[in-house]
C-alpha cells in the first residue's frame, strides 16, 4: 500500500515576453509558464507524478494554489486504490459540491483538476513503463470507457457509442502502433508566425520551416487587415504553393465582420482559420464557418470542457478540434473530447506550444491514430520549437513529425534544474533578468 | 487626488451545510461563503468600497487570492480618474494580456475581476449618496454604454442598439422610479424548497410564504422522480392554485432525457424549470425548452459572462434569464446583460440566495424597470430568507414585494462584526462550530 506523502506545487515562469516568442493579436506579451505539480509517494520506489498547467505569466501563483487546493480533495487512500478508479477519483475532484461553484468545469478551478488527474496519469504510465499514448491504447475499450466522464455529453456520445468506437479500434492496432513508432505523426509549425516578429525573421523562419520538412506553416493575424494581407503575401512567397497556410486570429474578432476580414485573406489559399472569435461563441464560430466556407475553421484550444467541445461539433461549427493538453480536466477528459470529434468525423489537431504543451498533447494524436480515429489523414499536431530545452523527455521531430513518444510517463516532467532556475520570482534566472522585464510587463 | 490605500480580502464562511439551508440535487452541502474585498482609500472623508464573490465553501480563500491577484492590475491613478473611466479600467482587468489565458472571461479570475468592479462601483455610488439602481438610473445613456464591454456581443447588440433603448428607457424614469419607491418589485421564495428539508418543514414554509404574500414558490427537484412528484403534490396543496410553482434542477439532468423527467412533473402546473442541465449547454437548454413546451426554462445564474448569454438568447433556449450579481464581470457586465435580454424581449428574474446575493441582485431589477424592460409583467426577484442578518444594509420585503434599496452604495457590505466572527477558519463563529462541521463535510 502506497500512499501520497507530498503534493508540491512550484510557480515556473520563463521570460518570453523579453523576446516577443508567443505574441499574437491578444497574447501580447506572454510569460510561457508553468504551474508545476509533484505527487510524491511514500514508497521510494515509486515514480513521481508530475503534471503542470500552462499559463501566460500572471496568475501562475493563483493557479499554483488552485492546483493545492483541488489536490486536497483526493481520498486519503491508497494510490494503487485511485489509479483503479481513475474515473471515479476524477469526477470527485471536478464535481465537488463546494468547489464546483468556482467552476463548474471551467477556469482555474477545472484546469488545476486537470494537473491532479495527469499526476496520476503519470503516476500510473511510469508504473506500467510505458508512454501515456501507449498506456491508453493497451487499455481496454471498457477500461477506457470506466476512466471518462460522460455527463453532459451523452446527447453527443453514450458509453456503449464509446465502447463501439474503442472496440472497432482495436482491429489492427498493433499494426498501427507499430506503424507510429516508424514513421510518426505529422507536424505542423507555428514558430515563424508570432504576431511580434519582424518581417525578416517570420521569413527566414518559415523559409527554414519548409527546409524542415513542415507540411504548414500558421501564421498570427488579427492587429491590421493590411498587416496581413503584407505578411500572407510574404509567408506564401516563401514557402511555395506546396506548403499550406492557416492563420490563427487568437478570439480577436467579432461574430460580425469577422467574414469580411476573413475572406480579404482567402486569395492566400488558407488551410483554416484558428479562433476567430470567443471561445465561449458556438454560434458565433458556426456563423463565421458558414460566412467564409469553403475556408476552414479550427478551434478548440480554449474550449473549457467536453460540453463545450461537444456543442461546437453539434453546431457544425469547427472543420477542426484543437485539443489543448492543460485547459480541460486532464486525460481523462480529452479522452472523451476526441470521442467526440471521432463520432462527428472531425479531425483532432492539437494546439501545442508554450511551455511542454507538445510534449503532452502529441500522446492523443498517437493514441487517436492507434485506437480512435485510425487515420493521420488531414491530422497535424501543432510545433513550437521554444522551451523544449527544459524538458525532461523533449519532443523529438523528424522531418517535419513528432517521432512516437518512448519515455515513460505524460511527457510533463521538467528538469529540476530549470524548475529551480525559473522558479517565480525566487529563481536565479529571474533576478538576472528582473531590470529589462519589468521594463517590458510595464508597456 | 485620492488614492486606493489597501486592497484587504476575507474568506468569510457561514456554517449552512448543517442545517442543509441552499441544499439542492447538486450543491449537497454548501457552506454559503463571500470572499470579501474592502478597497480603502487615502482618503478619510472618501467611503470604504465593498464587494464580493458569493461562493459554496471550499475555494473561498483560493477566490480571495484571485480578487488580490485581479485588483493588483487596477493602474496607480487616482480614484477620480478610475471612477470617471469604469468602463476602460473593468476591461483592462478582465482582458490583462497574461492573466487572460486563466479564463478566458470565466471562473476565478472572472468572478474576481467582478469584485474589483463592484468594489469602484460601490465607492462611486457611496460618493453620490446613491444606491445603486438609482446612480444607474440617473447616468445618461452615454455615460451607461461607456461602461459596458460589448466585445463578443455585437452580433446581438451593437453600442448604437443599447443607446436606443437606454435612450427610449428615459421617457416616464421619473414615474418609474417614483413607483418603484412606492410599491416596490415582486418577490418570489426558494426558502421552502431545499432539496434537504423534510416534507413537514417544507409545508411549514410554503405555507408561511402564501402567507407573507409570495406570488411564487420554487422547489428544487432532480434528487428522484418519485421524490420530485411527492413534493410538488405536496407544495401545490399547500399553496392553492394561485400562487405559481417553479422548480430548479441545478444542472442535474443530460439534455437527452431532462424532458421526460420534467414532462412528468407538467400535471403541477411548472411556472418554470430552472437550470435542467450544464449551464454551458446553450443547444441542450435550447432543445429541452422545444421538448416541453409550453412549460418555461430559466436559467443563467452559471452562464459565466454576456456571450453565454448572448447565445442563451440567439438560440432561443430560455424564457427568463437569471443573472447573478457575483458570477460576471460586476455592474457592467450585468448591465450589458439586462440590455442583451431587453433586446430578445426575453424577461430578467435575478437569481439570488447565498449571503448577500439577494442584497446586490435587486437593484439591476429596479434598475430594470427604471430605464431598460420599462415592465415589472412576468418578473420577480429570488428571495432566500437566509444570512440577512449580516448585512450592513439588509434588503426589506414587504408583502411578498422587495422595497426600492434607499442606502447609498450596491448593498455589499457585511457587518464587520459578521465578518470577525465567521472569518474562517479563525473566527469565533468556526471555533465553536469546529466538531460538528468537520462531521457533515466529511459525509
Amino acid at each position: 500500500m502506497t500512499f501520497i506523502s507530498a503534493i508540491k506545487t512550484s510557480d515556473v515562469r520563463f521570460p518570453t515576453s523579453i523576446d516577443l516568442d508567443g505574441s499574437d493579436a491578444v497574447n501580447t506579451n506572454p510569460d510561457h509558464s508553468a504551474a508545476y505539480l509533484t505527487l510524491l509517494t511514500d514508497d521510494p520506489e515509486w515514480p513521481v507524478g508530475h503534471a503542470f498547467v500552462f499559463t501566460g505569466g500572471r496568475g501562475n501563483d493563483l493557479m499554483c494554489r488552485a492546483i493545492e487546493t483541488v489536490a486536497e480533495l483526493l481520498p486519503a487512500k491508497p494510490v494503487e486504490w485511485m489509479l483503479e478508479r481513475l474515473g471515479e477519483v476524477s469526477q470527485n475532484l471536478i464535481h465537488d459540491s463546494q468547489l464546483r461553484w468556482l467552476g463548474p468545469e471551467k477556469g482555474v478551478t477545472h484546469m488545476a483538476a486537470g494537473a491532479v488527474i495527469n499526476a496520476l496519469w503519470d503516476i500510473r504510465a511510469r508504473r506500467a513503463g510505458l508512454p501515456l499514448w501507449q498506456l491508453l491504447a493497451e487499455m481496454t475499450p471498457r477500461e477506457l470507457v470506466s476512466v471518462i466522464d460522460f455527463s453532459h455529453i451523452r446527447d453527443a456520445l453514450t458509453e456503449s457509442q464509446a465502447l463501439e468506437i474503442l472496440e472497432a479500434g482495436q482491429h489492427g492496432k498493433a499494426e498501427r502502433i507499430a506503424e507510429l513508432k516508424a514513421t510518426g505523426y505529422p507536424a505542423y509549425t507555428t514558430g515563424p508566425g508570432w504576431l511580434g516578429y519582424s518581417d525578416d525573421k517570420m521569413q527566414r523562419l518559415a523559409a527554414q520551416a519548409v527546409a524542415d520538412g513542415f507540411s504548414m506553416v500558421k501564421l498570427k493575424v488579427g492587429g491590421e487587415l493590411i498587416d496581413d494581407r503584407h505578411r500572407l503575401e510574404l509567408a506564401r512567397k516563401t514557402i511555395g504553393e506546396n506548403v499550406a497556410l492557416a492563420i490563427d486570429a487568437n478570439q480577436r474578432w467579432e461574430a460580425d465582420g469577422a467574414a469580411a476580414w476573413i475572406n480579404e485573406l482567402a486569395e492566400f489559399d488558407i488551410h483554416w482559420v484558428e479562433e476567430p472569435t470567443s471561445p465561449d461563441d458556438v454560434l458565433g464560430h458556426a456563423r463565421i464557418r458558414q460566412e467564409i466556407a469553403p475556408i476552414p475553421v479550427a478551434t478548440g484550444e480554449a474550449a473549457h470542457n467536453r460540453i463545450m467541445v461537444k456543442q461546437l461539433l453539434q453546431a457544425e461549427a469547427i472543420d477542426y478540434l484543437q485539443i489543448d493538453a492543460t485547459r480541460v480536466a486532464g486525460t481523462s477528459e480529452n479522452l472523451a473530447n476526441l470521442l467526440l470529434a471521432a463520432r462527428f468525423g472531425v479531425p483532432v489537431c492539437p494546439h501545442a506550444g508554450g511551455i511542454g504543451l507538445c510534449e503532452l498533447v502529441q500522446h492523443f494524436s498517437f493514441f487517436d491514430y492507434a485506437v480512435v480515429s485510425q487515420t493521420r489523414e488531414n491530422r497535424m499536431i501543432e510545433f513550437v520549437d521554444h522551451l523544449h530545452e527544459h524538458m525532461a523527455t523533449p519532443v523529438r521531430l523528424n522531418q517535419g513529425r513528432y517521432e512516437a513518444p518512448s519515455q515513460p510517463g505524460t511527457g510533463a516532467e521538467i528538469k529540476p534544474d530549470s524548475v529551480t532556475k525559473w522558479t517565480y520570482p525566487v529563481g536565479a534566472g529571474w533576478q538576472r533578468q528582473q531590470g529589462s522585464l519589468r521594463a517590458t510587463n510595464e508597456n
